[in-house]
């Protein structure tokens, strides 16, 4: 195990019926930008619940955030806060919307030119306006973690910040919000969260029993919930497993102490960015071609995961390797995510805009920071 | 899974050297009482490490806080954070100079007459001296939750509180303290680890798989790592495995939303206040009898931690209750210690002052609060 240092300070409030705890975890005298998305919140129920609980704070609404959330339209939230004296940010939504108001909190704050610079330079953060959560959509992990992942539509860019300051205060994660899910929506956390937890367990061999067992715990569990969630959106037990899943997946926890890679998120990024592919979809189609090309780097953990999860106990290393890629690209199939990239119409030329892109930035990714763009253009070949 | 809320902001700073962080996690100013035990912090060499990060700060130091640490020692350390204006408390040592350095913390903030009601009454902590730790000895978990058990001599009771206020700021947690440990201590702490698990597992199901597989991990890992550390106490992964099972085990995690026991924990601590045993040996004696008692109500769990854990997967129901039993109390055996009263010339007499007083108590204990006097001489009785 490597050396670490962890701190996770969100409070996590979960269950039914927990959304009217909203407001007596918001400091009194709070002035409150409830930020939120497509609208979902105001046909489930939430917004309903989430209001009676901050009846009696000084409330103002921005609604609008779009999945992969958009600097411009964050920017619009910015001038909101500053112009009105906003306290407290209460984020009611998924991930976007979360991810969102984590670079609202920083921007409204930034004192060093444009906060564009956050994204694009990782300009430190200094400060940031407390924000609280409201989830409504098990998938990103965002409620118990540190991270954001913005997009720049007019450079098609999609890029990540961290900062412990902008990790939620509270979050409140109420299962029941999953019975109203589209069944696209359910789909993509599953993956999401799987693929989270892949980032930062199919690497190599670090003697760490805990993380490995953890991990293999969350992904077992997806495998399990997951399908059962799709097969009925009302069945409690099955929705709050998905979602504490979800949110264990990428609290910092399993990754600790343990080398990461997130060479698919960085890969899928890009695809979200040049043809706007839903985030989790970009990650069903780039893993197995990472697990495929980097499969000697990755060979002890590869054969770990297919035994521990999938029950691959015997055959030749190569063909409980490939066994293995077969479970887990079949295993997002099966819960509705096309795993080619033909089923997203994308093709050659797009392979060769993001080697490009790779390219220019002159850095390779990978836990060994060993995939450059030639690799990069195997693994998404590999995926057509 | 039931509802819960969990939150633990516990800074842990873990692995081999980082030690020398600990100045620069206390805050600049502060005046430091340093809390430590029986003095073997001056042969380990972590005095030394932990003396030279602190150069700058204004330090005394306190010493001489006893395994299950005592209300009489504590209050002396207590009228010295008044008298001398202490602004941090730093606990150098296991589990017991860590819970009394909470006990002091609370203490001497305690402004509503005699402290010893935050032990006796339960009395509401409000405020509380900052805690950092340096972690000397895996087991108690008290490196990152808000609970303290202190035993008060005159009385031969012992008593726990829990607060929030109490959690250390950061805990320093590096594996090679365990390279010098004497091996009753090692033991000790595997099996104080494994029991702390079983408390939040070995109940009945409510449909928990993220919990039930991470507690299944931390019990797996003790099992494989804690040997080797026995065999080899220079083997630094194993020793990092531990402590990281050994922190795992208790910080309010696999306890989340699911029903805990603690029964095991109740009937040792009267062990121990009685005889002054071990409190990981009382827990090795005990847990068996809860597990033979209890075993219709226990009964899924219990073959769950057979299956799971120990391997046992077949036979009728019985068969493997009792065969989990006894792998159970053989692991503790395997690490040296003895699982029965007799091993500790404890007799019968004792199992009546133990029933007087859970019949003077008047509350009955586990996670049906159903274990009154009658099964506690039964569980005791079968374990003579």
């Amino acid at each position: 195990m490597y050396n670490f240092e962890f701190q996770n300070p969100v409070k996590i409030i979960f269950g039914k019926g927990e959304i009217s705890k909203t407001g007596k975890n918001i400091p009194v005298g709070a002035k409150i930008l409830l930020t939120y998305g497509g609208g979902s919140i105001f046909k489930n129920g939430v917004y309903d619940q989430v209001k009676a609980s901050v009846e009696g704070f000084e409330v103002i609404e921005f609604g609008g955030i779009e999945p992969n959330p958009h600097y411009e339209t964050l920017m619009k939230a910015v001038e909101i806060v500053k112009k009105e004296n906003i306290t407290f940010l209460l984020s009611v939504g998924g991930g976007s919307v979360l991810d969102g108001t984590k670079f609202i909190a920083a921007a409204a704050r930034y004192a060093k030119g444009d906060p564009w610079r956050i994204l694009s330079m990782r300009a430190p953060v200094l400060d940031a306006v407390p924000i609280g959560a409201v989830l409504t959509l098990p998938a990103t992990g965002s409620e118990m973690n540190a991270s954001s992942v913005i997009t720049r539509a007019e450079y098609q860019e999609k890029l990540a910040f961290m900062s412990p300051l902008v990790m939620p205060f509270f979050s409140i994660l109420d299962p029941e919000v999953i019975f109203s899910l589209p069944e696209k929506q359910v789909s993509n956390g599953i993956v999401d969260s799987f693929v989270h937890v892949i980032e930062q367990y199919l690497t190599f061999p670090v003697n760490s029993p805990i993380q490995d067992r953890f991990a293999e715990g969350i992904l077992k569990t997806l495998t399990e919930e997951g399908p059962k969630v799709l097969a009925n959106r009302l069945d409690y037990d099955s929705a709050a497993n998905l979602m504490w899943s979800s949110t264990m997946a990428l609290n910092g926890l399993i990754g600790s102490g343990v080398p990461q890679d997130w060479a698919t998120h960085m890969i899928g990024h890009e695809l979200t960015a040049f043809h706007g592919i839903d985030h989790a979809r970009t990650l069903a189609i780039v893993l197995p071609g990472i697990m495929h090309i980097m499969r000697e780097q990755k060979q002890a953990k590869i054969i770990q995961l297919g035994e521990r999860v999938w029950g691959i106990t015997d055959g030749s290393a190569n063909e409980r390797i490939n066994r293995t890629i077969k479970m887990t690209a079949g295993f997002f199939e099966s819960v509705g995510i096309p795993t080619r990239l033909s089923a997203y119409q994308v093709g050659a030329e797009t392979i060769d805009r993001i080697c490009d892109r790779f390219t220019k930035r002159g850095y390779k990714i990978g836990e060994k920071a060993n995939i450059g763009p030639g690799e990069i253009r195997l693994i998404l070949e590999d995926r057509l």
